[in-house]
């Protein structure tokens, strides 16, 4: 699909398509139709931001909050979102060993006890190993600022999975 | 449930249950878990309201698009949400005759049109006769009082939809 054809939609039609890339929260895609037409998919995607931008810090800790677990019980029982589950298992999330899979679930617990919230990553962009690097680090994180790079990687996250959809046009930012 | 075992619940069981009190946005649902211990279902409910009055216009538009057509394409198919089903059924919505159906889906279309979100009411608190008459009398609605009613009429389907699942305490404001 192209720009043109995304500004085409009706709103319906634009949250069936774009309902996920920001995963959960469909309210963010019917939110940002309002802003049609579009010229570009960064435009769209600066609209995106805007939104998240704009929201409370309960708000956007809701936002994070939508997110699953890394290698967490849904993608062993494949109850993820399609997009999750795609990018957590090219993360190699699905085939941990059990010992770095229970090192990863403490390090998640004790992650989530200390922020309210999972711990996001763009997984795409990162391996296992990595992920549980920045895991480990990011424990003694202060709140609001572990909450404003975490909702950096939300929005990585949604770069790709809009560009999964939208064809990006020539002369757009990649 | 009672509120005490509500207040004990991780932010996942918490959205697990009330993630469809506002329909499609388990976002507004993991929001206001930031906010508990709440002392009733009255006060979690406030809280609620707060968290969607504080949304900008685009947020409060795409509450609404969250929701789907009254006697739509997903009533006849059975895709709607558990709670949109029962409540659409009890208005009588899935018993319409042709004629009434497709008056209904004409004013819903001319509705969708003028404002850019669908008709959404309290379905529980009306019969169907009702929802058309207030559904045509609508269309001459100002923009942004008709967003506003609107998001009345989510707040009572959530106020609804929260009672079904959290006994009220004694003193708790019905």
């Amino acid at each position: 699909m192209d720009i043109a054809q995304l500004n085409s939609l009706s709103y319906e039609d634009f949250v069936d398509v774009l309902g996920n890339v920001v995963e959960r929260c469909p309210l963010v895609a019917a939110a940002v139709w309002s802003g049609r037409p579009f010229a570009s998919v960064s435009e769209l995607e600066g609209r995106i931001h805007q939104f998240l931008d704009s929201l409370p810090e309960s708000g956007k800790d809701g936002v994070l909050r939508c997110h699953p677990d890394l290698a967490g019980r849904e993608l062993r029982s494949g109850t993820l979102t399609a997009e999750s589950q795609a990018e957590q298992r090219q993360a190699g999330m699905a085939a941990l060993a059990a010992d770095e899979l229970s090192r990863l679930a403490r390090l998640n617990a004790q992650y989530k006890r200390r922020f309210g919230f999972p711990f996001v990553v763009c997984a795409r962009l990162h391996d296992a190993a990595a992920v549980m690097r920045l895991l480990a680090a990011r424990l003694g994180a202060e709140r609001a600022a572990e909450r404003e790079r975490a909702l950096g990687e939300v929005k990585r996250i949604c770069g790709l999975r809009l560009r999964a959809v939208v064809l990006p046009e020539s002369g757009d930012e990649p």
